[in-house]
């Protein structure tokens, strides 16, 4: 089992010393620095999780003259005086990062009695010297994130090593709170690296290195204690260990005072605020993986003391995946590292009649992978509402000009009943009134919207459920239809009677329509499943029938790169690259959209940015010898380096876990091999999702659940409303809270969304299946 | 002279060799690259362009076997041998980062004949060990951006420093080609990061390690030649030269295919694309400190082949500071760790409910340094247009509840007219019709806009020239006004008649509009420059007036909270952050709006963030027991935490700026102290400009130019255009492209951009005196 507790406890104060090399002195610091926080403190331990070398020679002259009072403990002992890395294959036993960090963290909690106490934990090597998964050290401990003692390198080129190592704890997100090195006088780098870290805040400092060994064993014994003594009471290191004793307190403090003062400055999104108080902020402290490190007030008070101390921070499973954007887990250090390449080498480069190679990439790659040969011009902007402004302006302008509208007429929208696309007014205008916007002056719905069948697994039964607008409309038409599978859902071949009904039905809609002279500019929808209204999965079939029927005359070539009818806009800012299994959402209706628009997976999960990729014929609208004919829309930030960058490290890395199957084993649950052979080479894989079938089987029959879905890393759960479902219903409120509260004694709690009765989960693309079997299984209890 | 510009010719193919720490070979490694190198191209150089310690010893064994075709040189040598930050000191000449980079340029230059060649380039020490000036090594050279070859650790722990070694290489911005280091069998580093780096596009490749020296010198001497040629012959070796060259031509022809590349994938922002080809499309390879390196295919047919090779990039000043983002310099070292920290820390953490440090201290900070104590709530979200929106939805809904207005009602807003508050269709709304928006299907300009006095140095002479507007109003009002110093502009107790006459005006605009009917919901203003819509100094004491006049009681005292007639709202997203000055651009009027919105400066040039600040009474609208009274409004990545901790950065870096007094040399040509010394404390600081007084003075002068005015880092320069002012005029575009080809031989060019017949400079808050003065020379000549 993994561990993912970050490691703070109000009286155990843990510090990590790391080394900016080996041989620079950590051991030694590590025992001086026992010594003067046992001066404050008696309870003090010290432990070395990893040790390699014969156990003797790590203990002597060190850990050996620690006062009785000072535990030294080391987890894993290597014989062989090599890296972990090495040490750790020919270990009789399998030790991996896993189980360092989770003897380490076990460690620590029976420390954490309640007493004042200090733990030093010493790391082996340097900071990025290996670990015995083959990671590195820092990256190792990087889930606990103690604060660090960086012990500076002060030999010859020691400057460099130093400030090098503290670069590569600073981008890992670590507080290295201060840097210590043996004083020397040659070279003397403590006073270049004294001034280099002051400026940020990092704190440094030097003591005089160890007396020259002694060949007689009982003297160099005494030297060395002799010297330990003296070295615990200098001013330099009595006044570390005050700040870091301070520092610890304050961090604390400073912890539980957040929600309050956030509740003072900061005026949240998508809030009624009447219902906020500082006990239902939660405070991040720091995140990675799957999991956010949090600390709420209630939680607080909730907890009674024990014989352990409670830990300030609780892990919480990020189950909105950070309002749908994570996907390769928070704290990630590749992306942490391309952002800051990108930053050193570009900045910011403003975007007008200029280009860099991160967004040029970033665009080859959209229009490449999306797998649609219509498309073929990408615009940047910074958010999936800005992004679809952009798209509604390309489309509303192309027809426009085709059907000759004139600036007075009417231009409205087709879209679907319950679609979201974004919260600035032009988006706003895209969606029928209803809550998000029927309070905002200047909102007012431009559109017509169906409402359309959805998928749906009840008490274990794969159905499409048709709305009554559908059934009122064709008399003996069936309202829920059955299915096997959901492969067989998405099987469009299997389903010639729903498709002619489907076509017919659209086809009546759009014609209708036009007869009462609506001019309709553009089709818009969130392809497969509906995300901020409510988290629907629209029937496919039905989708695909709609732009058929709106592309007047029918689904035209795959090589045409026109339009036909209205221009079609795909909202793929929730549902595609990855979401849903697929790096196009598009691909599970087999349509090709003139207009796609991708936003939050597109940068793994880290910063804003967002693309609208068009078809050349719209494109082309704007074409003129008048400046005024443009699309004269563009922020600041377009295509900022940054963004671009991550954007090419996080689709790089999803395409190619794709490429090496990464998701195989979650495949299996969902995949009958006999379809998928009948299926064409481009729709290979058939719907599956991070979630087990079983797994929505089981909460599907559940009492109080009216409805699942799985489709992707995407969970819905429908749950029963006596009140009905709306955005306002507090049905799924319960269970959420119930998540976030969690059993007594367990590890980690799961933090989720609810969008009305539903209440919603969502995985990174990295998660493991043994994390989602453990919260399949805290749902489904959950749920009873 | 500071040296601006990437090095990097199409047949001198240059490679820096930088060392994961001292004592790992890269002298060794330098020399047997020249020889392999040579073995390809002759002529092939070596530079160390600092070398510490007695010369024949640098040399020793190592440049003296190289064979009579490589040139070897040592630009500074320092007898001692310490680190170069050291023996600086105490150099006869003053030696400095900028000397060392020039020298090394120059002599690099000279090398660029046209012919084939090499030139391997050695630092000193390790990646980061100090240079003359203090800096670092990667810091020194960062300007040139030379591929580099990494020579890592082979020794005990060299795997950690030899991987953060190359992590902070790669956070300034370089790229690392390969990394190569000597075979050691007992810690097998090669093993290791040969797989590390194999991961991350870098190729690591090992060779035996020198002999070990012999006491006889000849016999030594032999054994090392042998060395060096058998190493230099190493497939390995060979291997990694080709790849070397290969790469060094896939860059060139990359950037070179880069401008057509994006013409067929890139939709850009603001542009008329029948406009656009391969020829007018700028590349950017990189951007550091006010520089982009740049290459455009129209440049590269315009230059004619000397006895020199002309270089591939060309360095141009970032004269728009990246449409007004710009603040701290791109490539800045500070922000890309501070953006990978956050990253590391946090990733992305989802805000709805949720605080996190950042966030916290960048409202925190926002609310305090503001300067206004009305402000108490911020709201994220990621540029000026959507922080817009958000005002505007803010001060629309407190106007309509307290009004009792219902949702049929047609609410507007007030503005100036040329007034321009983003793209998405609600802030475009609040714009008067214009070519940025008419041929916007869904555009409704919902609002008044008054004209407004404009302040403008022409001939020499401060003016304030109302508009006719003003003029036809009211019978014998002086259309032009004239002030001895922009000061006395902005010092508004010496104008009571005009504050009188505006206000009165203002009143007047308000009152009737009310007995129209019009339902009046916010008055919107960029205060003192309107950006987008033209570049225009308005008249502050008018917008004060404006401000006194929709406050229907007059202005009320500072300490009331509440709004009053109706909120004010201040679009700060360009002015605000120092842009002119001062934190707060609302300052200069002496006003506290009710709501402020603040983004492009906010993060210091480097990614999306924007923030809309608001007072307490227009938060507590939003408050009631229904969910739907919420402000629902939100965007993924709202308050996303690289972004918060970037500003927090920026926003530290630009208060201590100002504390140490840094732009003072700015201020001397600006400041009557006479004057100052009346000005309330809290406006100590008059109006001043990064441009100097008697530089702007000159060029209003000019035949050609109608006006001009500077405040903050902002010029603006009016041009006479017979056609009439229009943004569809070109009369600014001929200056730009001007200032864009740079006369012969010059050793960077401007790149700016132009609204109108305005074309406008700005600089980052950290360009130098020095460089502007050299700007203002360019540009006075560019205007003759």
């Amino acid at each position: 089992m993994r561990q993912v507790g970050s490691a703070l406890w109000p009286k155990l104060r843990a510090l990590q010393v790391y080394g900016a090399n080996t041989g620079v002195g950590k051991t030694i610091f590590s025992s001086i620095l026992c010594r003067a926080l046992q001066k404050r403190f008696p309870k003090t331990h010290y432990i070395k999780p990893i040790s390699t070398g014969p156990q003797d020679e790590a203990d002597d002259g060190h850990l050996s003259t620690l006062s009785q009072n000072i535990r030294a403990k080391c987890l894993y002992q290597f014989a062989e005086p090599v890296s972990p890395h090495i040490a750790a294959r020919s270990s009789p036993e399998p030790v991996t990062d896993d189980s360092v960090l989770a003897a380490l963290y076990a460690e620590l909690s029976s420390y954490a009695t309640g007493e004042d106490g200090n733990v030093i934990v010493e790391t082996a090597g340097g900071v990025l010297s290996p670990s015995p998964s083959g990671s590195s050290q820092a990256d190792l401990y990087r889930p606990l994130r103690l604060p660090v003692f960086l012990v500076g390198d002060h030999q010859l080129g020691g400057i460099g090593t130093t400030i090098s190592a503290w670069e590569s704890l600073h981008i890992r997100g670590y507080d290295v709170q201060s840097v210590g090195l043996f004083s020397e006088s040659i070279y003397d780098n403590h006073s270049y690296l004294k001034d280099y870290f002051a400026e940020r805040d990092v704190h440094t400092f030097s003591i005089p290195p160890p007396p020259k060994r002694n060949p007689d064993a009982v003297q160099d014994a005494q030297a060395m204690r002799q010297y330990y003594e003296q070295s615990s009471s200098l001013p330099n290191v009595t006044s570390f260990t005050e700040r870091f004793i301070e520092g610890h307190d304050k961090r604390i403090s400073d912890l539980k005072a957040m929600p309050a003062e956030a509740d003072k400055a900061i005026w949240h999104p998508f809030m009624q605020h009447r219902e906020r108080s500082k006990d239902t902020i939660v405070a991040m402290d720091s995140a990675y993986g799957d999991y956010f490190q949090t600390y709420s007030t209630q939680r607080d008070q909730q907890q009674t003391a024990g014989s352990t101390e409670p830990a300030v921070l609780k892990p919480a499973f990020d189950g909105s995946a950070s309002w749908w954007t994570q996907g390769l887990g928070h704290g990630n250090p590749q992306l942490a590292l391309t952002a800051a390449h990108a930053a050193g080498r570009y900045g910011h480069v403003m975007f007008a009649g200029a280009v860099h190679g991160p967004a040029l990439t970033l665009a080859q790659t959209l229009i490449n992978q999306m797998g649609n040969p219509k498309l073929s011009k990408v615009f940047y902007t910074d958010n999936g509402s800005t992004g679809m402004e952009v798209a509604v302006k390309m489309a509303l302008r192309a027809s426009a000009v085709r059907n000759g509208w004139s600036a007075d007429d009417e231009v409205i929208i087709l879209g679907l009943k319950n679609s979201y696309h974004g919260d600035t007014i032009g988006t706003m205008d895209c969606s029928e009134p209803s809550i998000y916007n029927k309070k905002v002056e200047w909102y007012s719905g431009r559109g017509h919207w169906l409402d359309f069948p959805q998928v749906k697994m009840r008490k274990g039964q794969w159905i499409v459920e048709a709305p009554e607008e559908l059934e009122h409309e064709h008399e003996g038409f069936s309202q829920t239809r059955q299915f096997d599978s959901l492969d067989n859902v998405f099987d469009f071949e299997k389903r010639p009677q729903d498709a002619a009904f489907y076509r017919e039905y659209c086809s009546g809609v759009v014609e209708g329509l036009k007869k009462q002279g609506k001019k309709l500019g553009a089709l818009i929808m969130e392809p497969v499943i509906l995300g901020a209204g409510g988290m629907m999965l629209a029937d496919p079939l039905f989708q695909r029938c709609l732009v058929e029927a709106v592309r007047t005359s029918g689904l035209e070539s795959k090589n045409t790169q026109d339009w036909n009818g209205m221009p079609v806009i795909f909202d793929e800012v929730f549902t595609g690259l990855y979401r849903l299994g697929r790096f196009s959402a598009a691909s599970f209706l087999d349509v090709h959209p003139d207009i796609v628009v991708n936003a939050k997976l597109l940068t793994g999960g880290l910063l804003p940015l967002c693309t609208t990729t068009a078809s050349e014929p719209i494109f082309e609208t704007f074409l003129s010898d008048d400046k005024s004919d443009a699309l004269l829309h563009g922020h600041s930030y377009t295509a900022h380096a940054v963004g671009c960058a991550v954007a090419n490290q996080s689709l790089d890395t999803m395409m190619r876990m794709e490429r090496k199957g990464d998701w195989k084993a979650f495949e299996e649950s969902w995949t009958d091999p006999g379809h998928l052979s009948q299926l064409p080479a481009e729709r290979k894989v058939g719907a599956w999702s991070m979630w087990s079938n079983a797994f929505i089987k089981a909460i599907s029959q559940r009492s109080n659940v009216d409805y699942v879905f799985a489709l992707g890393s995407v969970l819905a759960i429908s749950l029963k409303d006596p009140a009905g479902a709306s955005y306002a219903s507090t049905a799924a409120t319960g269970l959420r809270d119930k998540l976030f509260t969690g059993a007594a004694g367990e590890q980690w709690v799961i933090h989720s969304r609810v969008l009305g009765n539903v209440l919603y989960l969502m995985a990174a693309m990295t998660t493991r299946k043994e994390t989602l079997e453990i919260i399949e299984e805290k749902v489904f209890t959950a749920l009873e």
